[in-house]
């Protein structure tokens, strides 16, 4: 298995990206790396470590897609940076995965021109983890379509399922469709139509599902647009950051409370894991012809190792992709026109 | 100061509701109450528990509203329910206040059809309370209006900001949009148009907000449709379950973390207040030309006590209605009808 990482993307490349890469390589076996980017800059990274391993390949580029750029455009005229190069080592085969933490909507250019959509989809989608009572639940779209068709809700809620059943065993994922109440008359018409098209289909669907029902743990599969998807992602982020730090401040109280903090210093570190954007810090590209993991832009070593040795690993030794891509081309093409 | 309550609306009525009231009392001076309902079963309730207080009288009324009634339908046809009586109350300026644990549905018709909205007023509004790192933010629409049109983004900005300031004193509210990303060009073309409206208005707009400002506290009235604002209030309420439950399992793991419970027990319980839906039970409609609050339909006792004590008694001695009457009088027309 073949990962190939963007070692110029992101706030903190490459440094954070190289020193990742190190860490996975590791603290697992069973894959290999090419970094692709400035051989220079990574060759120092990897001497100042002292690391050499047959695992690790460099692949040369000196240009780069920055934040900056306009995603589109740079997609089309930076044919030699390293997030185009990536791209195209996966097209041809060159690759298992592409990992970026560099400009999110490039990556989504990429994704889309470079690899192109599986056949039969209509939307690809940016979907999430989301931590739950009961393990995890995945939110799609969780920021990549902000606007969507009644169609994009059904094949979120398809592409969602084999990506749960596929990476975390759950044989038949729960499929609710987010909305403000259980009633099948609540929503707007375009949620009206995606909760018929979701209910005559072959998922497992459960129906609306109320905000409550993610972190609770009643569904495995939220299926929402990505304007929702990207404020309930945040607002989880957010909401971390509060208790953790509602937390803090009462362990500071007096002695008796920092005590407590020592008690279950252990456990409580377990859990605060779960809230840690760094843990999960990266999301894949599904419905397009190859796996793109988009990590965060201001991810650190600690997100890039974790993303490969926890998301890409088994991403790329996983049949999501060609699960999608048998799935989307049995459905009928006038399955996407009649609801558009 | 006169407080109007429907006895008999919400799942545990009138029980949960007249031993809310009983206790709102006892905790509280300012205000007297009107219990709305059957009085034989209030009068049963007041004497199991041995309580005679002239600041409590009851309005005969057998004649209920179910959760089950068809909302418009019932507030048409059934007058001589305890709800459509404490809205006429209400409006014939016999109560300062009129508070419901009732069918959502029809406490809005209600107030809609009975109270009428507020003039310049294009649709009024449930807002809710969110903690937040620095207090509290105002999430508003947080379900009335599923789909709105931009006028209402920035009507809600200026019914926030008034509640805020009012109830709040939080001088210039830092208003901002709940959208996905901070870039002005960010969202659906009615988000960019409620983001024009609000940057050329008078309120202190701070622009985009991601869902992770609300609970940080970078921001004090977030303004969004109510499906958004009901995803995210019911998000909220299911993470408090996750954190909560998370934290129990935690101190259960063995005698050392039982005793961290034990030690930081007080100052946690605290903390959890503000995370308990029972604490902040509560929300107003703003935009009808009286002041309703509608509680929790699950509320117990002690919702509807402290609905009363915090947030009834503070915003039926405010100045939130005539402030919002007033701002809307000096709205032109146009303003509305431009951007419909």
């Amino acid at each position: 298995m073949l990962i190939l990482v963007d070692a110029m993307g992101g706030d903190n490349a490459p440094d954070a990206i190289v020193n990742g890469c190190i860490d996975a390589i590791i603290e697992k076996d069973g894959f290999d790396i090419t970094l692709i980017g400035d051989q220079d800059r990574i060759k120092k990274i990897l001497d100042d470590r002292k690391f050499t391993n047959s695992r690790l390949t460099i692949q040369h580029s000196l240009e780069v897609i920055t934040g900056e750029d306009s995603p589109t455009k740079a997609i089309r005229s930076k044919k030699n940076s390293s997030m185009v190069i990536g791209f195209n080592l996966l097209k041809e085969k060159k690759g298992d995965l592409f990992l970026s933490a560099g400009n999110s909507g490039a990556l989504m250019a990429g994704a889309l021109f470079i690899l192109g959509r599986i056949e039969g989809v209509d939307r690809p989608s940016l979907p999430a983890i989301i931590p739950s009572k009961t393990g995890k639940a995945l939110l799609i779209d969780a920021g990549l379509n902000t606007v969507c068709k009644p169609i994009n809700y059904l094949q979120f809620g398809i592409m969602g399922s084999i990506y749960m059943r596929e990476l975390f065993g759950i044989q038949k994922p729960r499929v609710g469709l987010i909305n403000v109440g259980s009633e099948e008359s609540k929503g707007s018409d375009v949620i009206k139509q995606a909760y018929s098209l979701l209910s005559t289909s072959d998922l497992n669907f459960i129906g609306n599902t109320e905000g409550k029902d993610i972190p609770i743990g009643n569904v495995d599969v939220a299926v929402c647009d990505g304007f929702v998807g990207n404020v309930v992602l945040k607002f989880l982020e957010g909401c971390g950051s509060f208790f953790v730090g509602a937390l803090k401040n009462i362990f500071k109280s007096n002695k008796l409370t920092m005590l407590a903090a020592l008690l279950i210093k252990k456990q409580l570190k377990e859990f605060m894991k779960q809230l840690d954007p760094d843990e999960e810090g990266g999301a894949p590209i599904l419905g397009v012809k190859g796996l793109v993991i988009k990590s965060h832009g201001s991810s650190n070593a600690k997100t890039i190792k974790n993303v490969i040795v926890k998301r890409a690993y088994s991403l790329a030794g996983s049949n999501v992709l060609d699960q999608i891509t048998e799935q989307f081309k049995n459905m009928e093409v006038d399955d996407i026109e009649q609801s558009e």
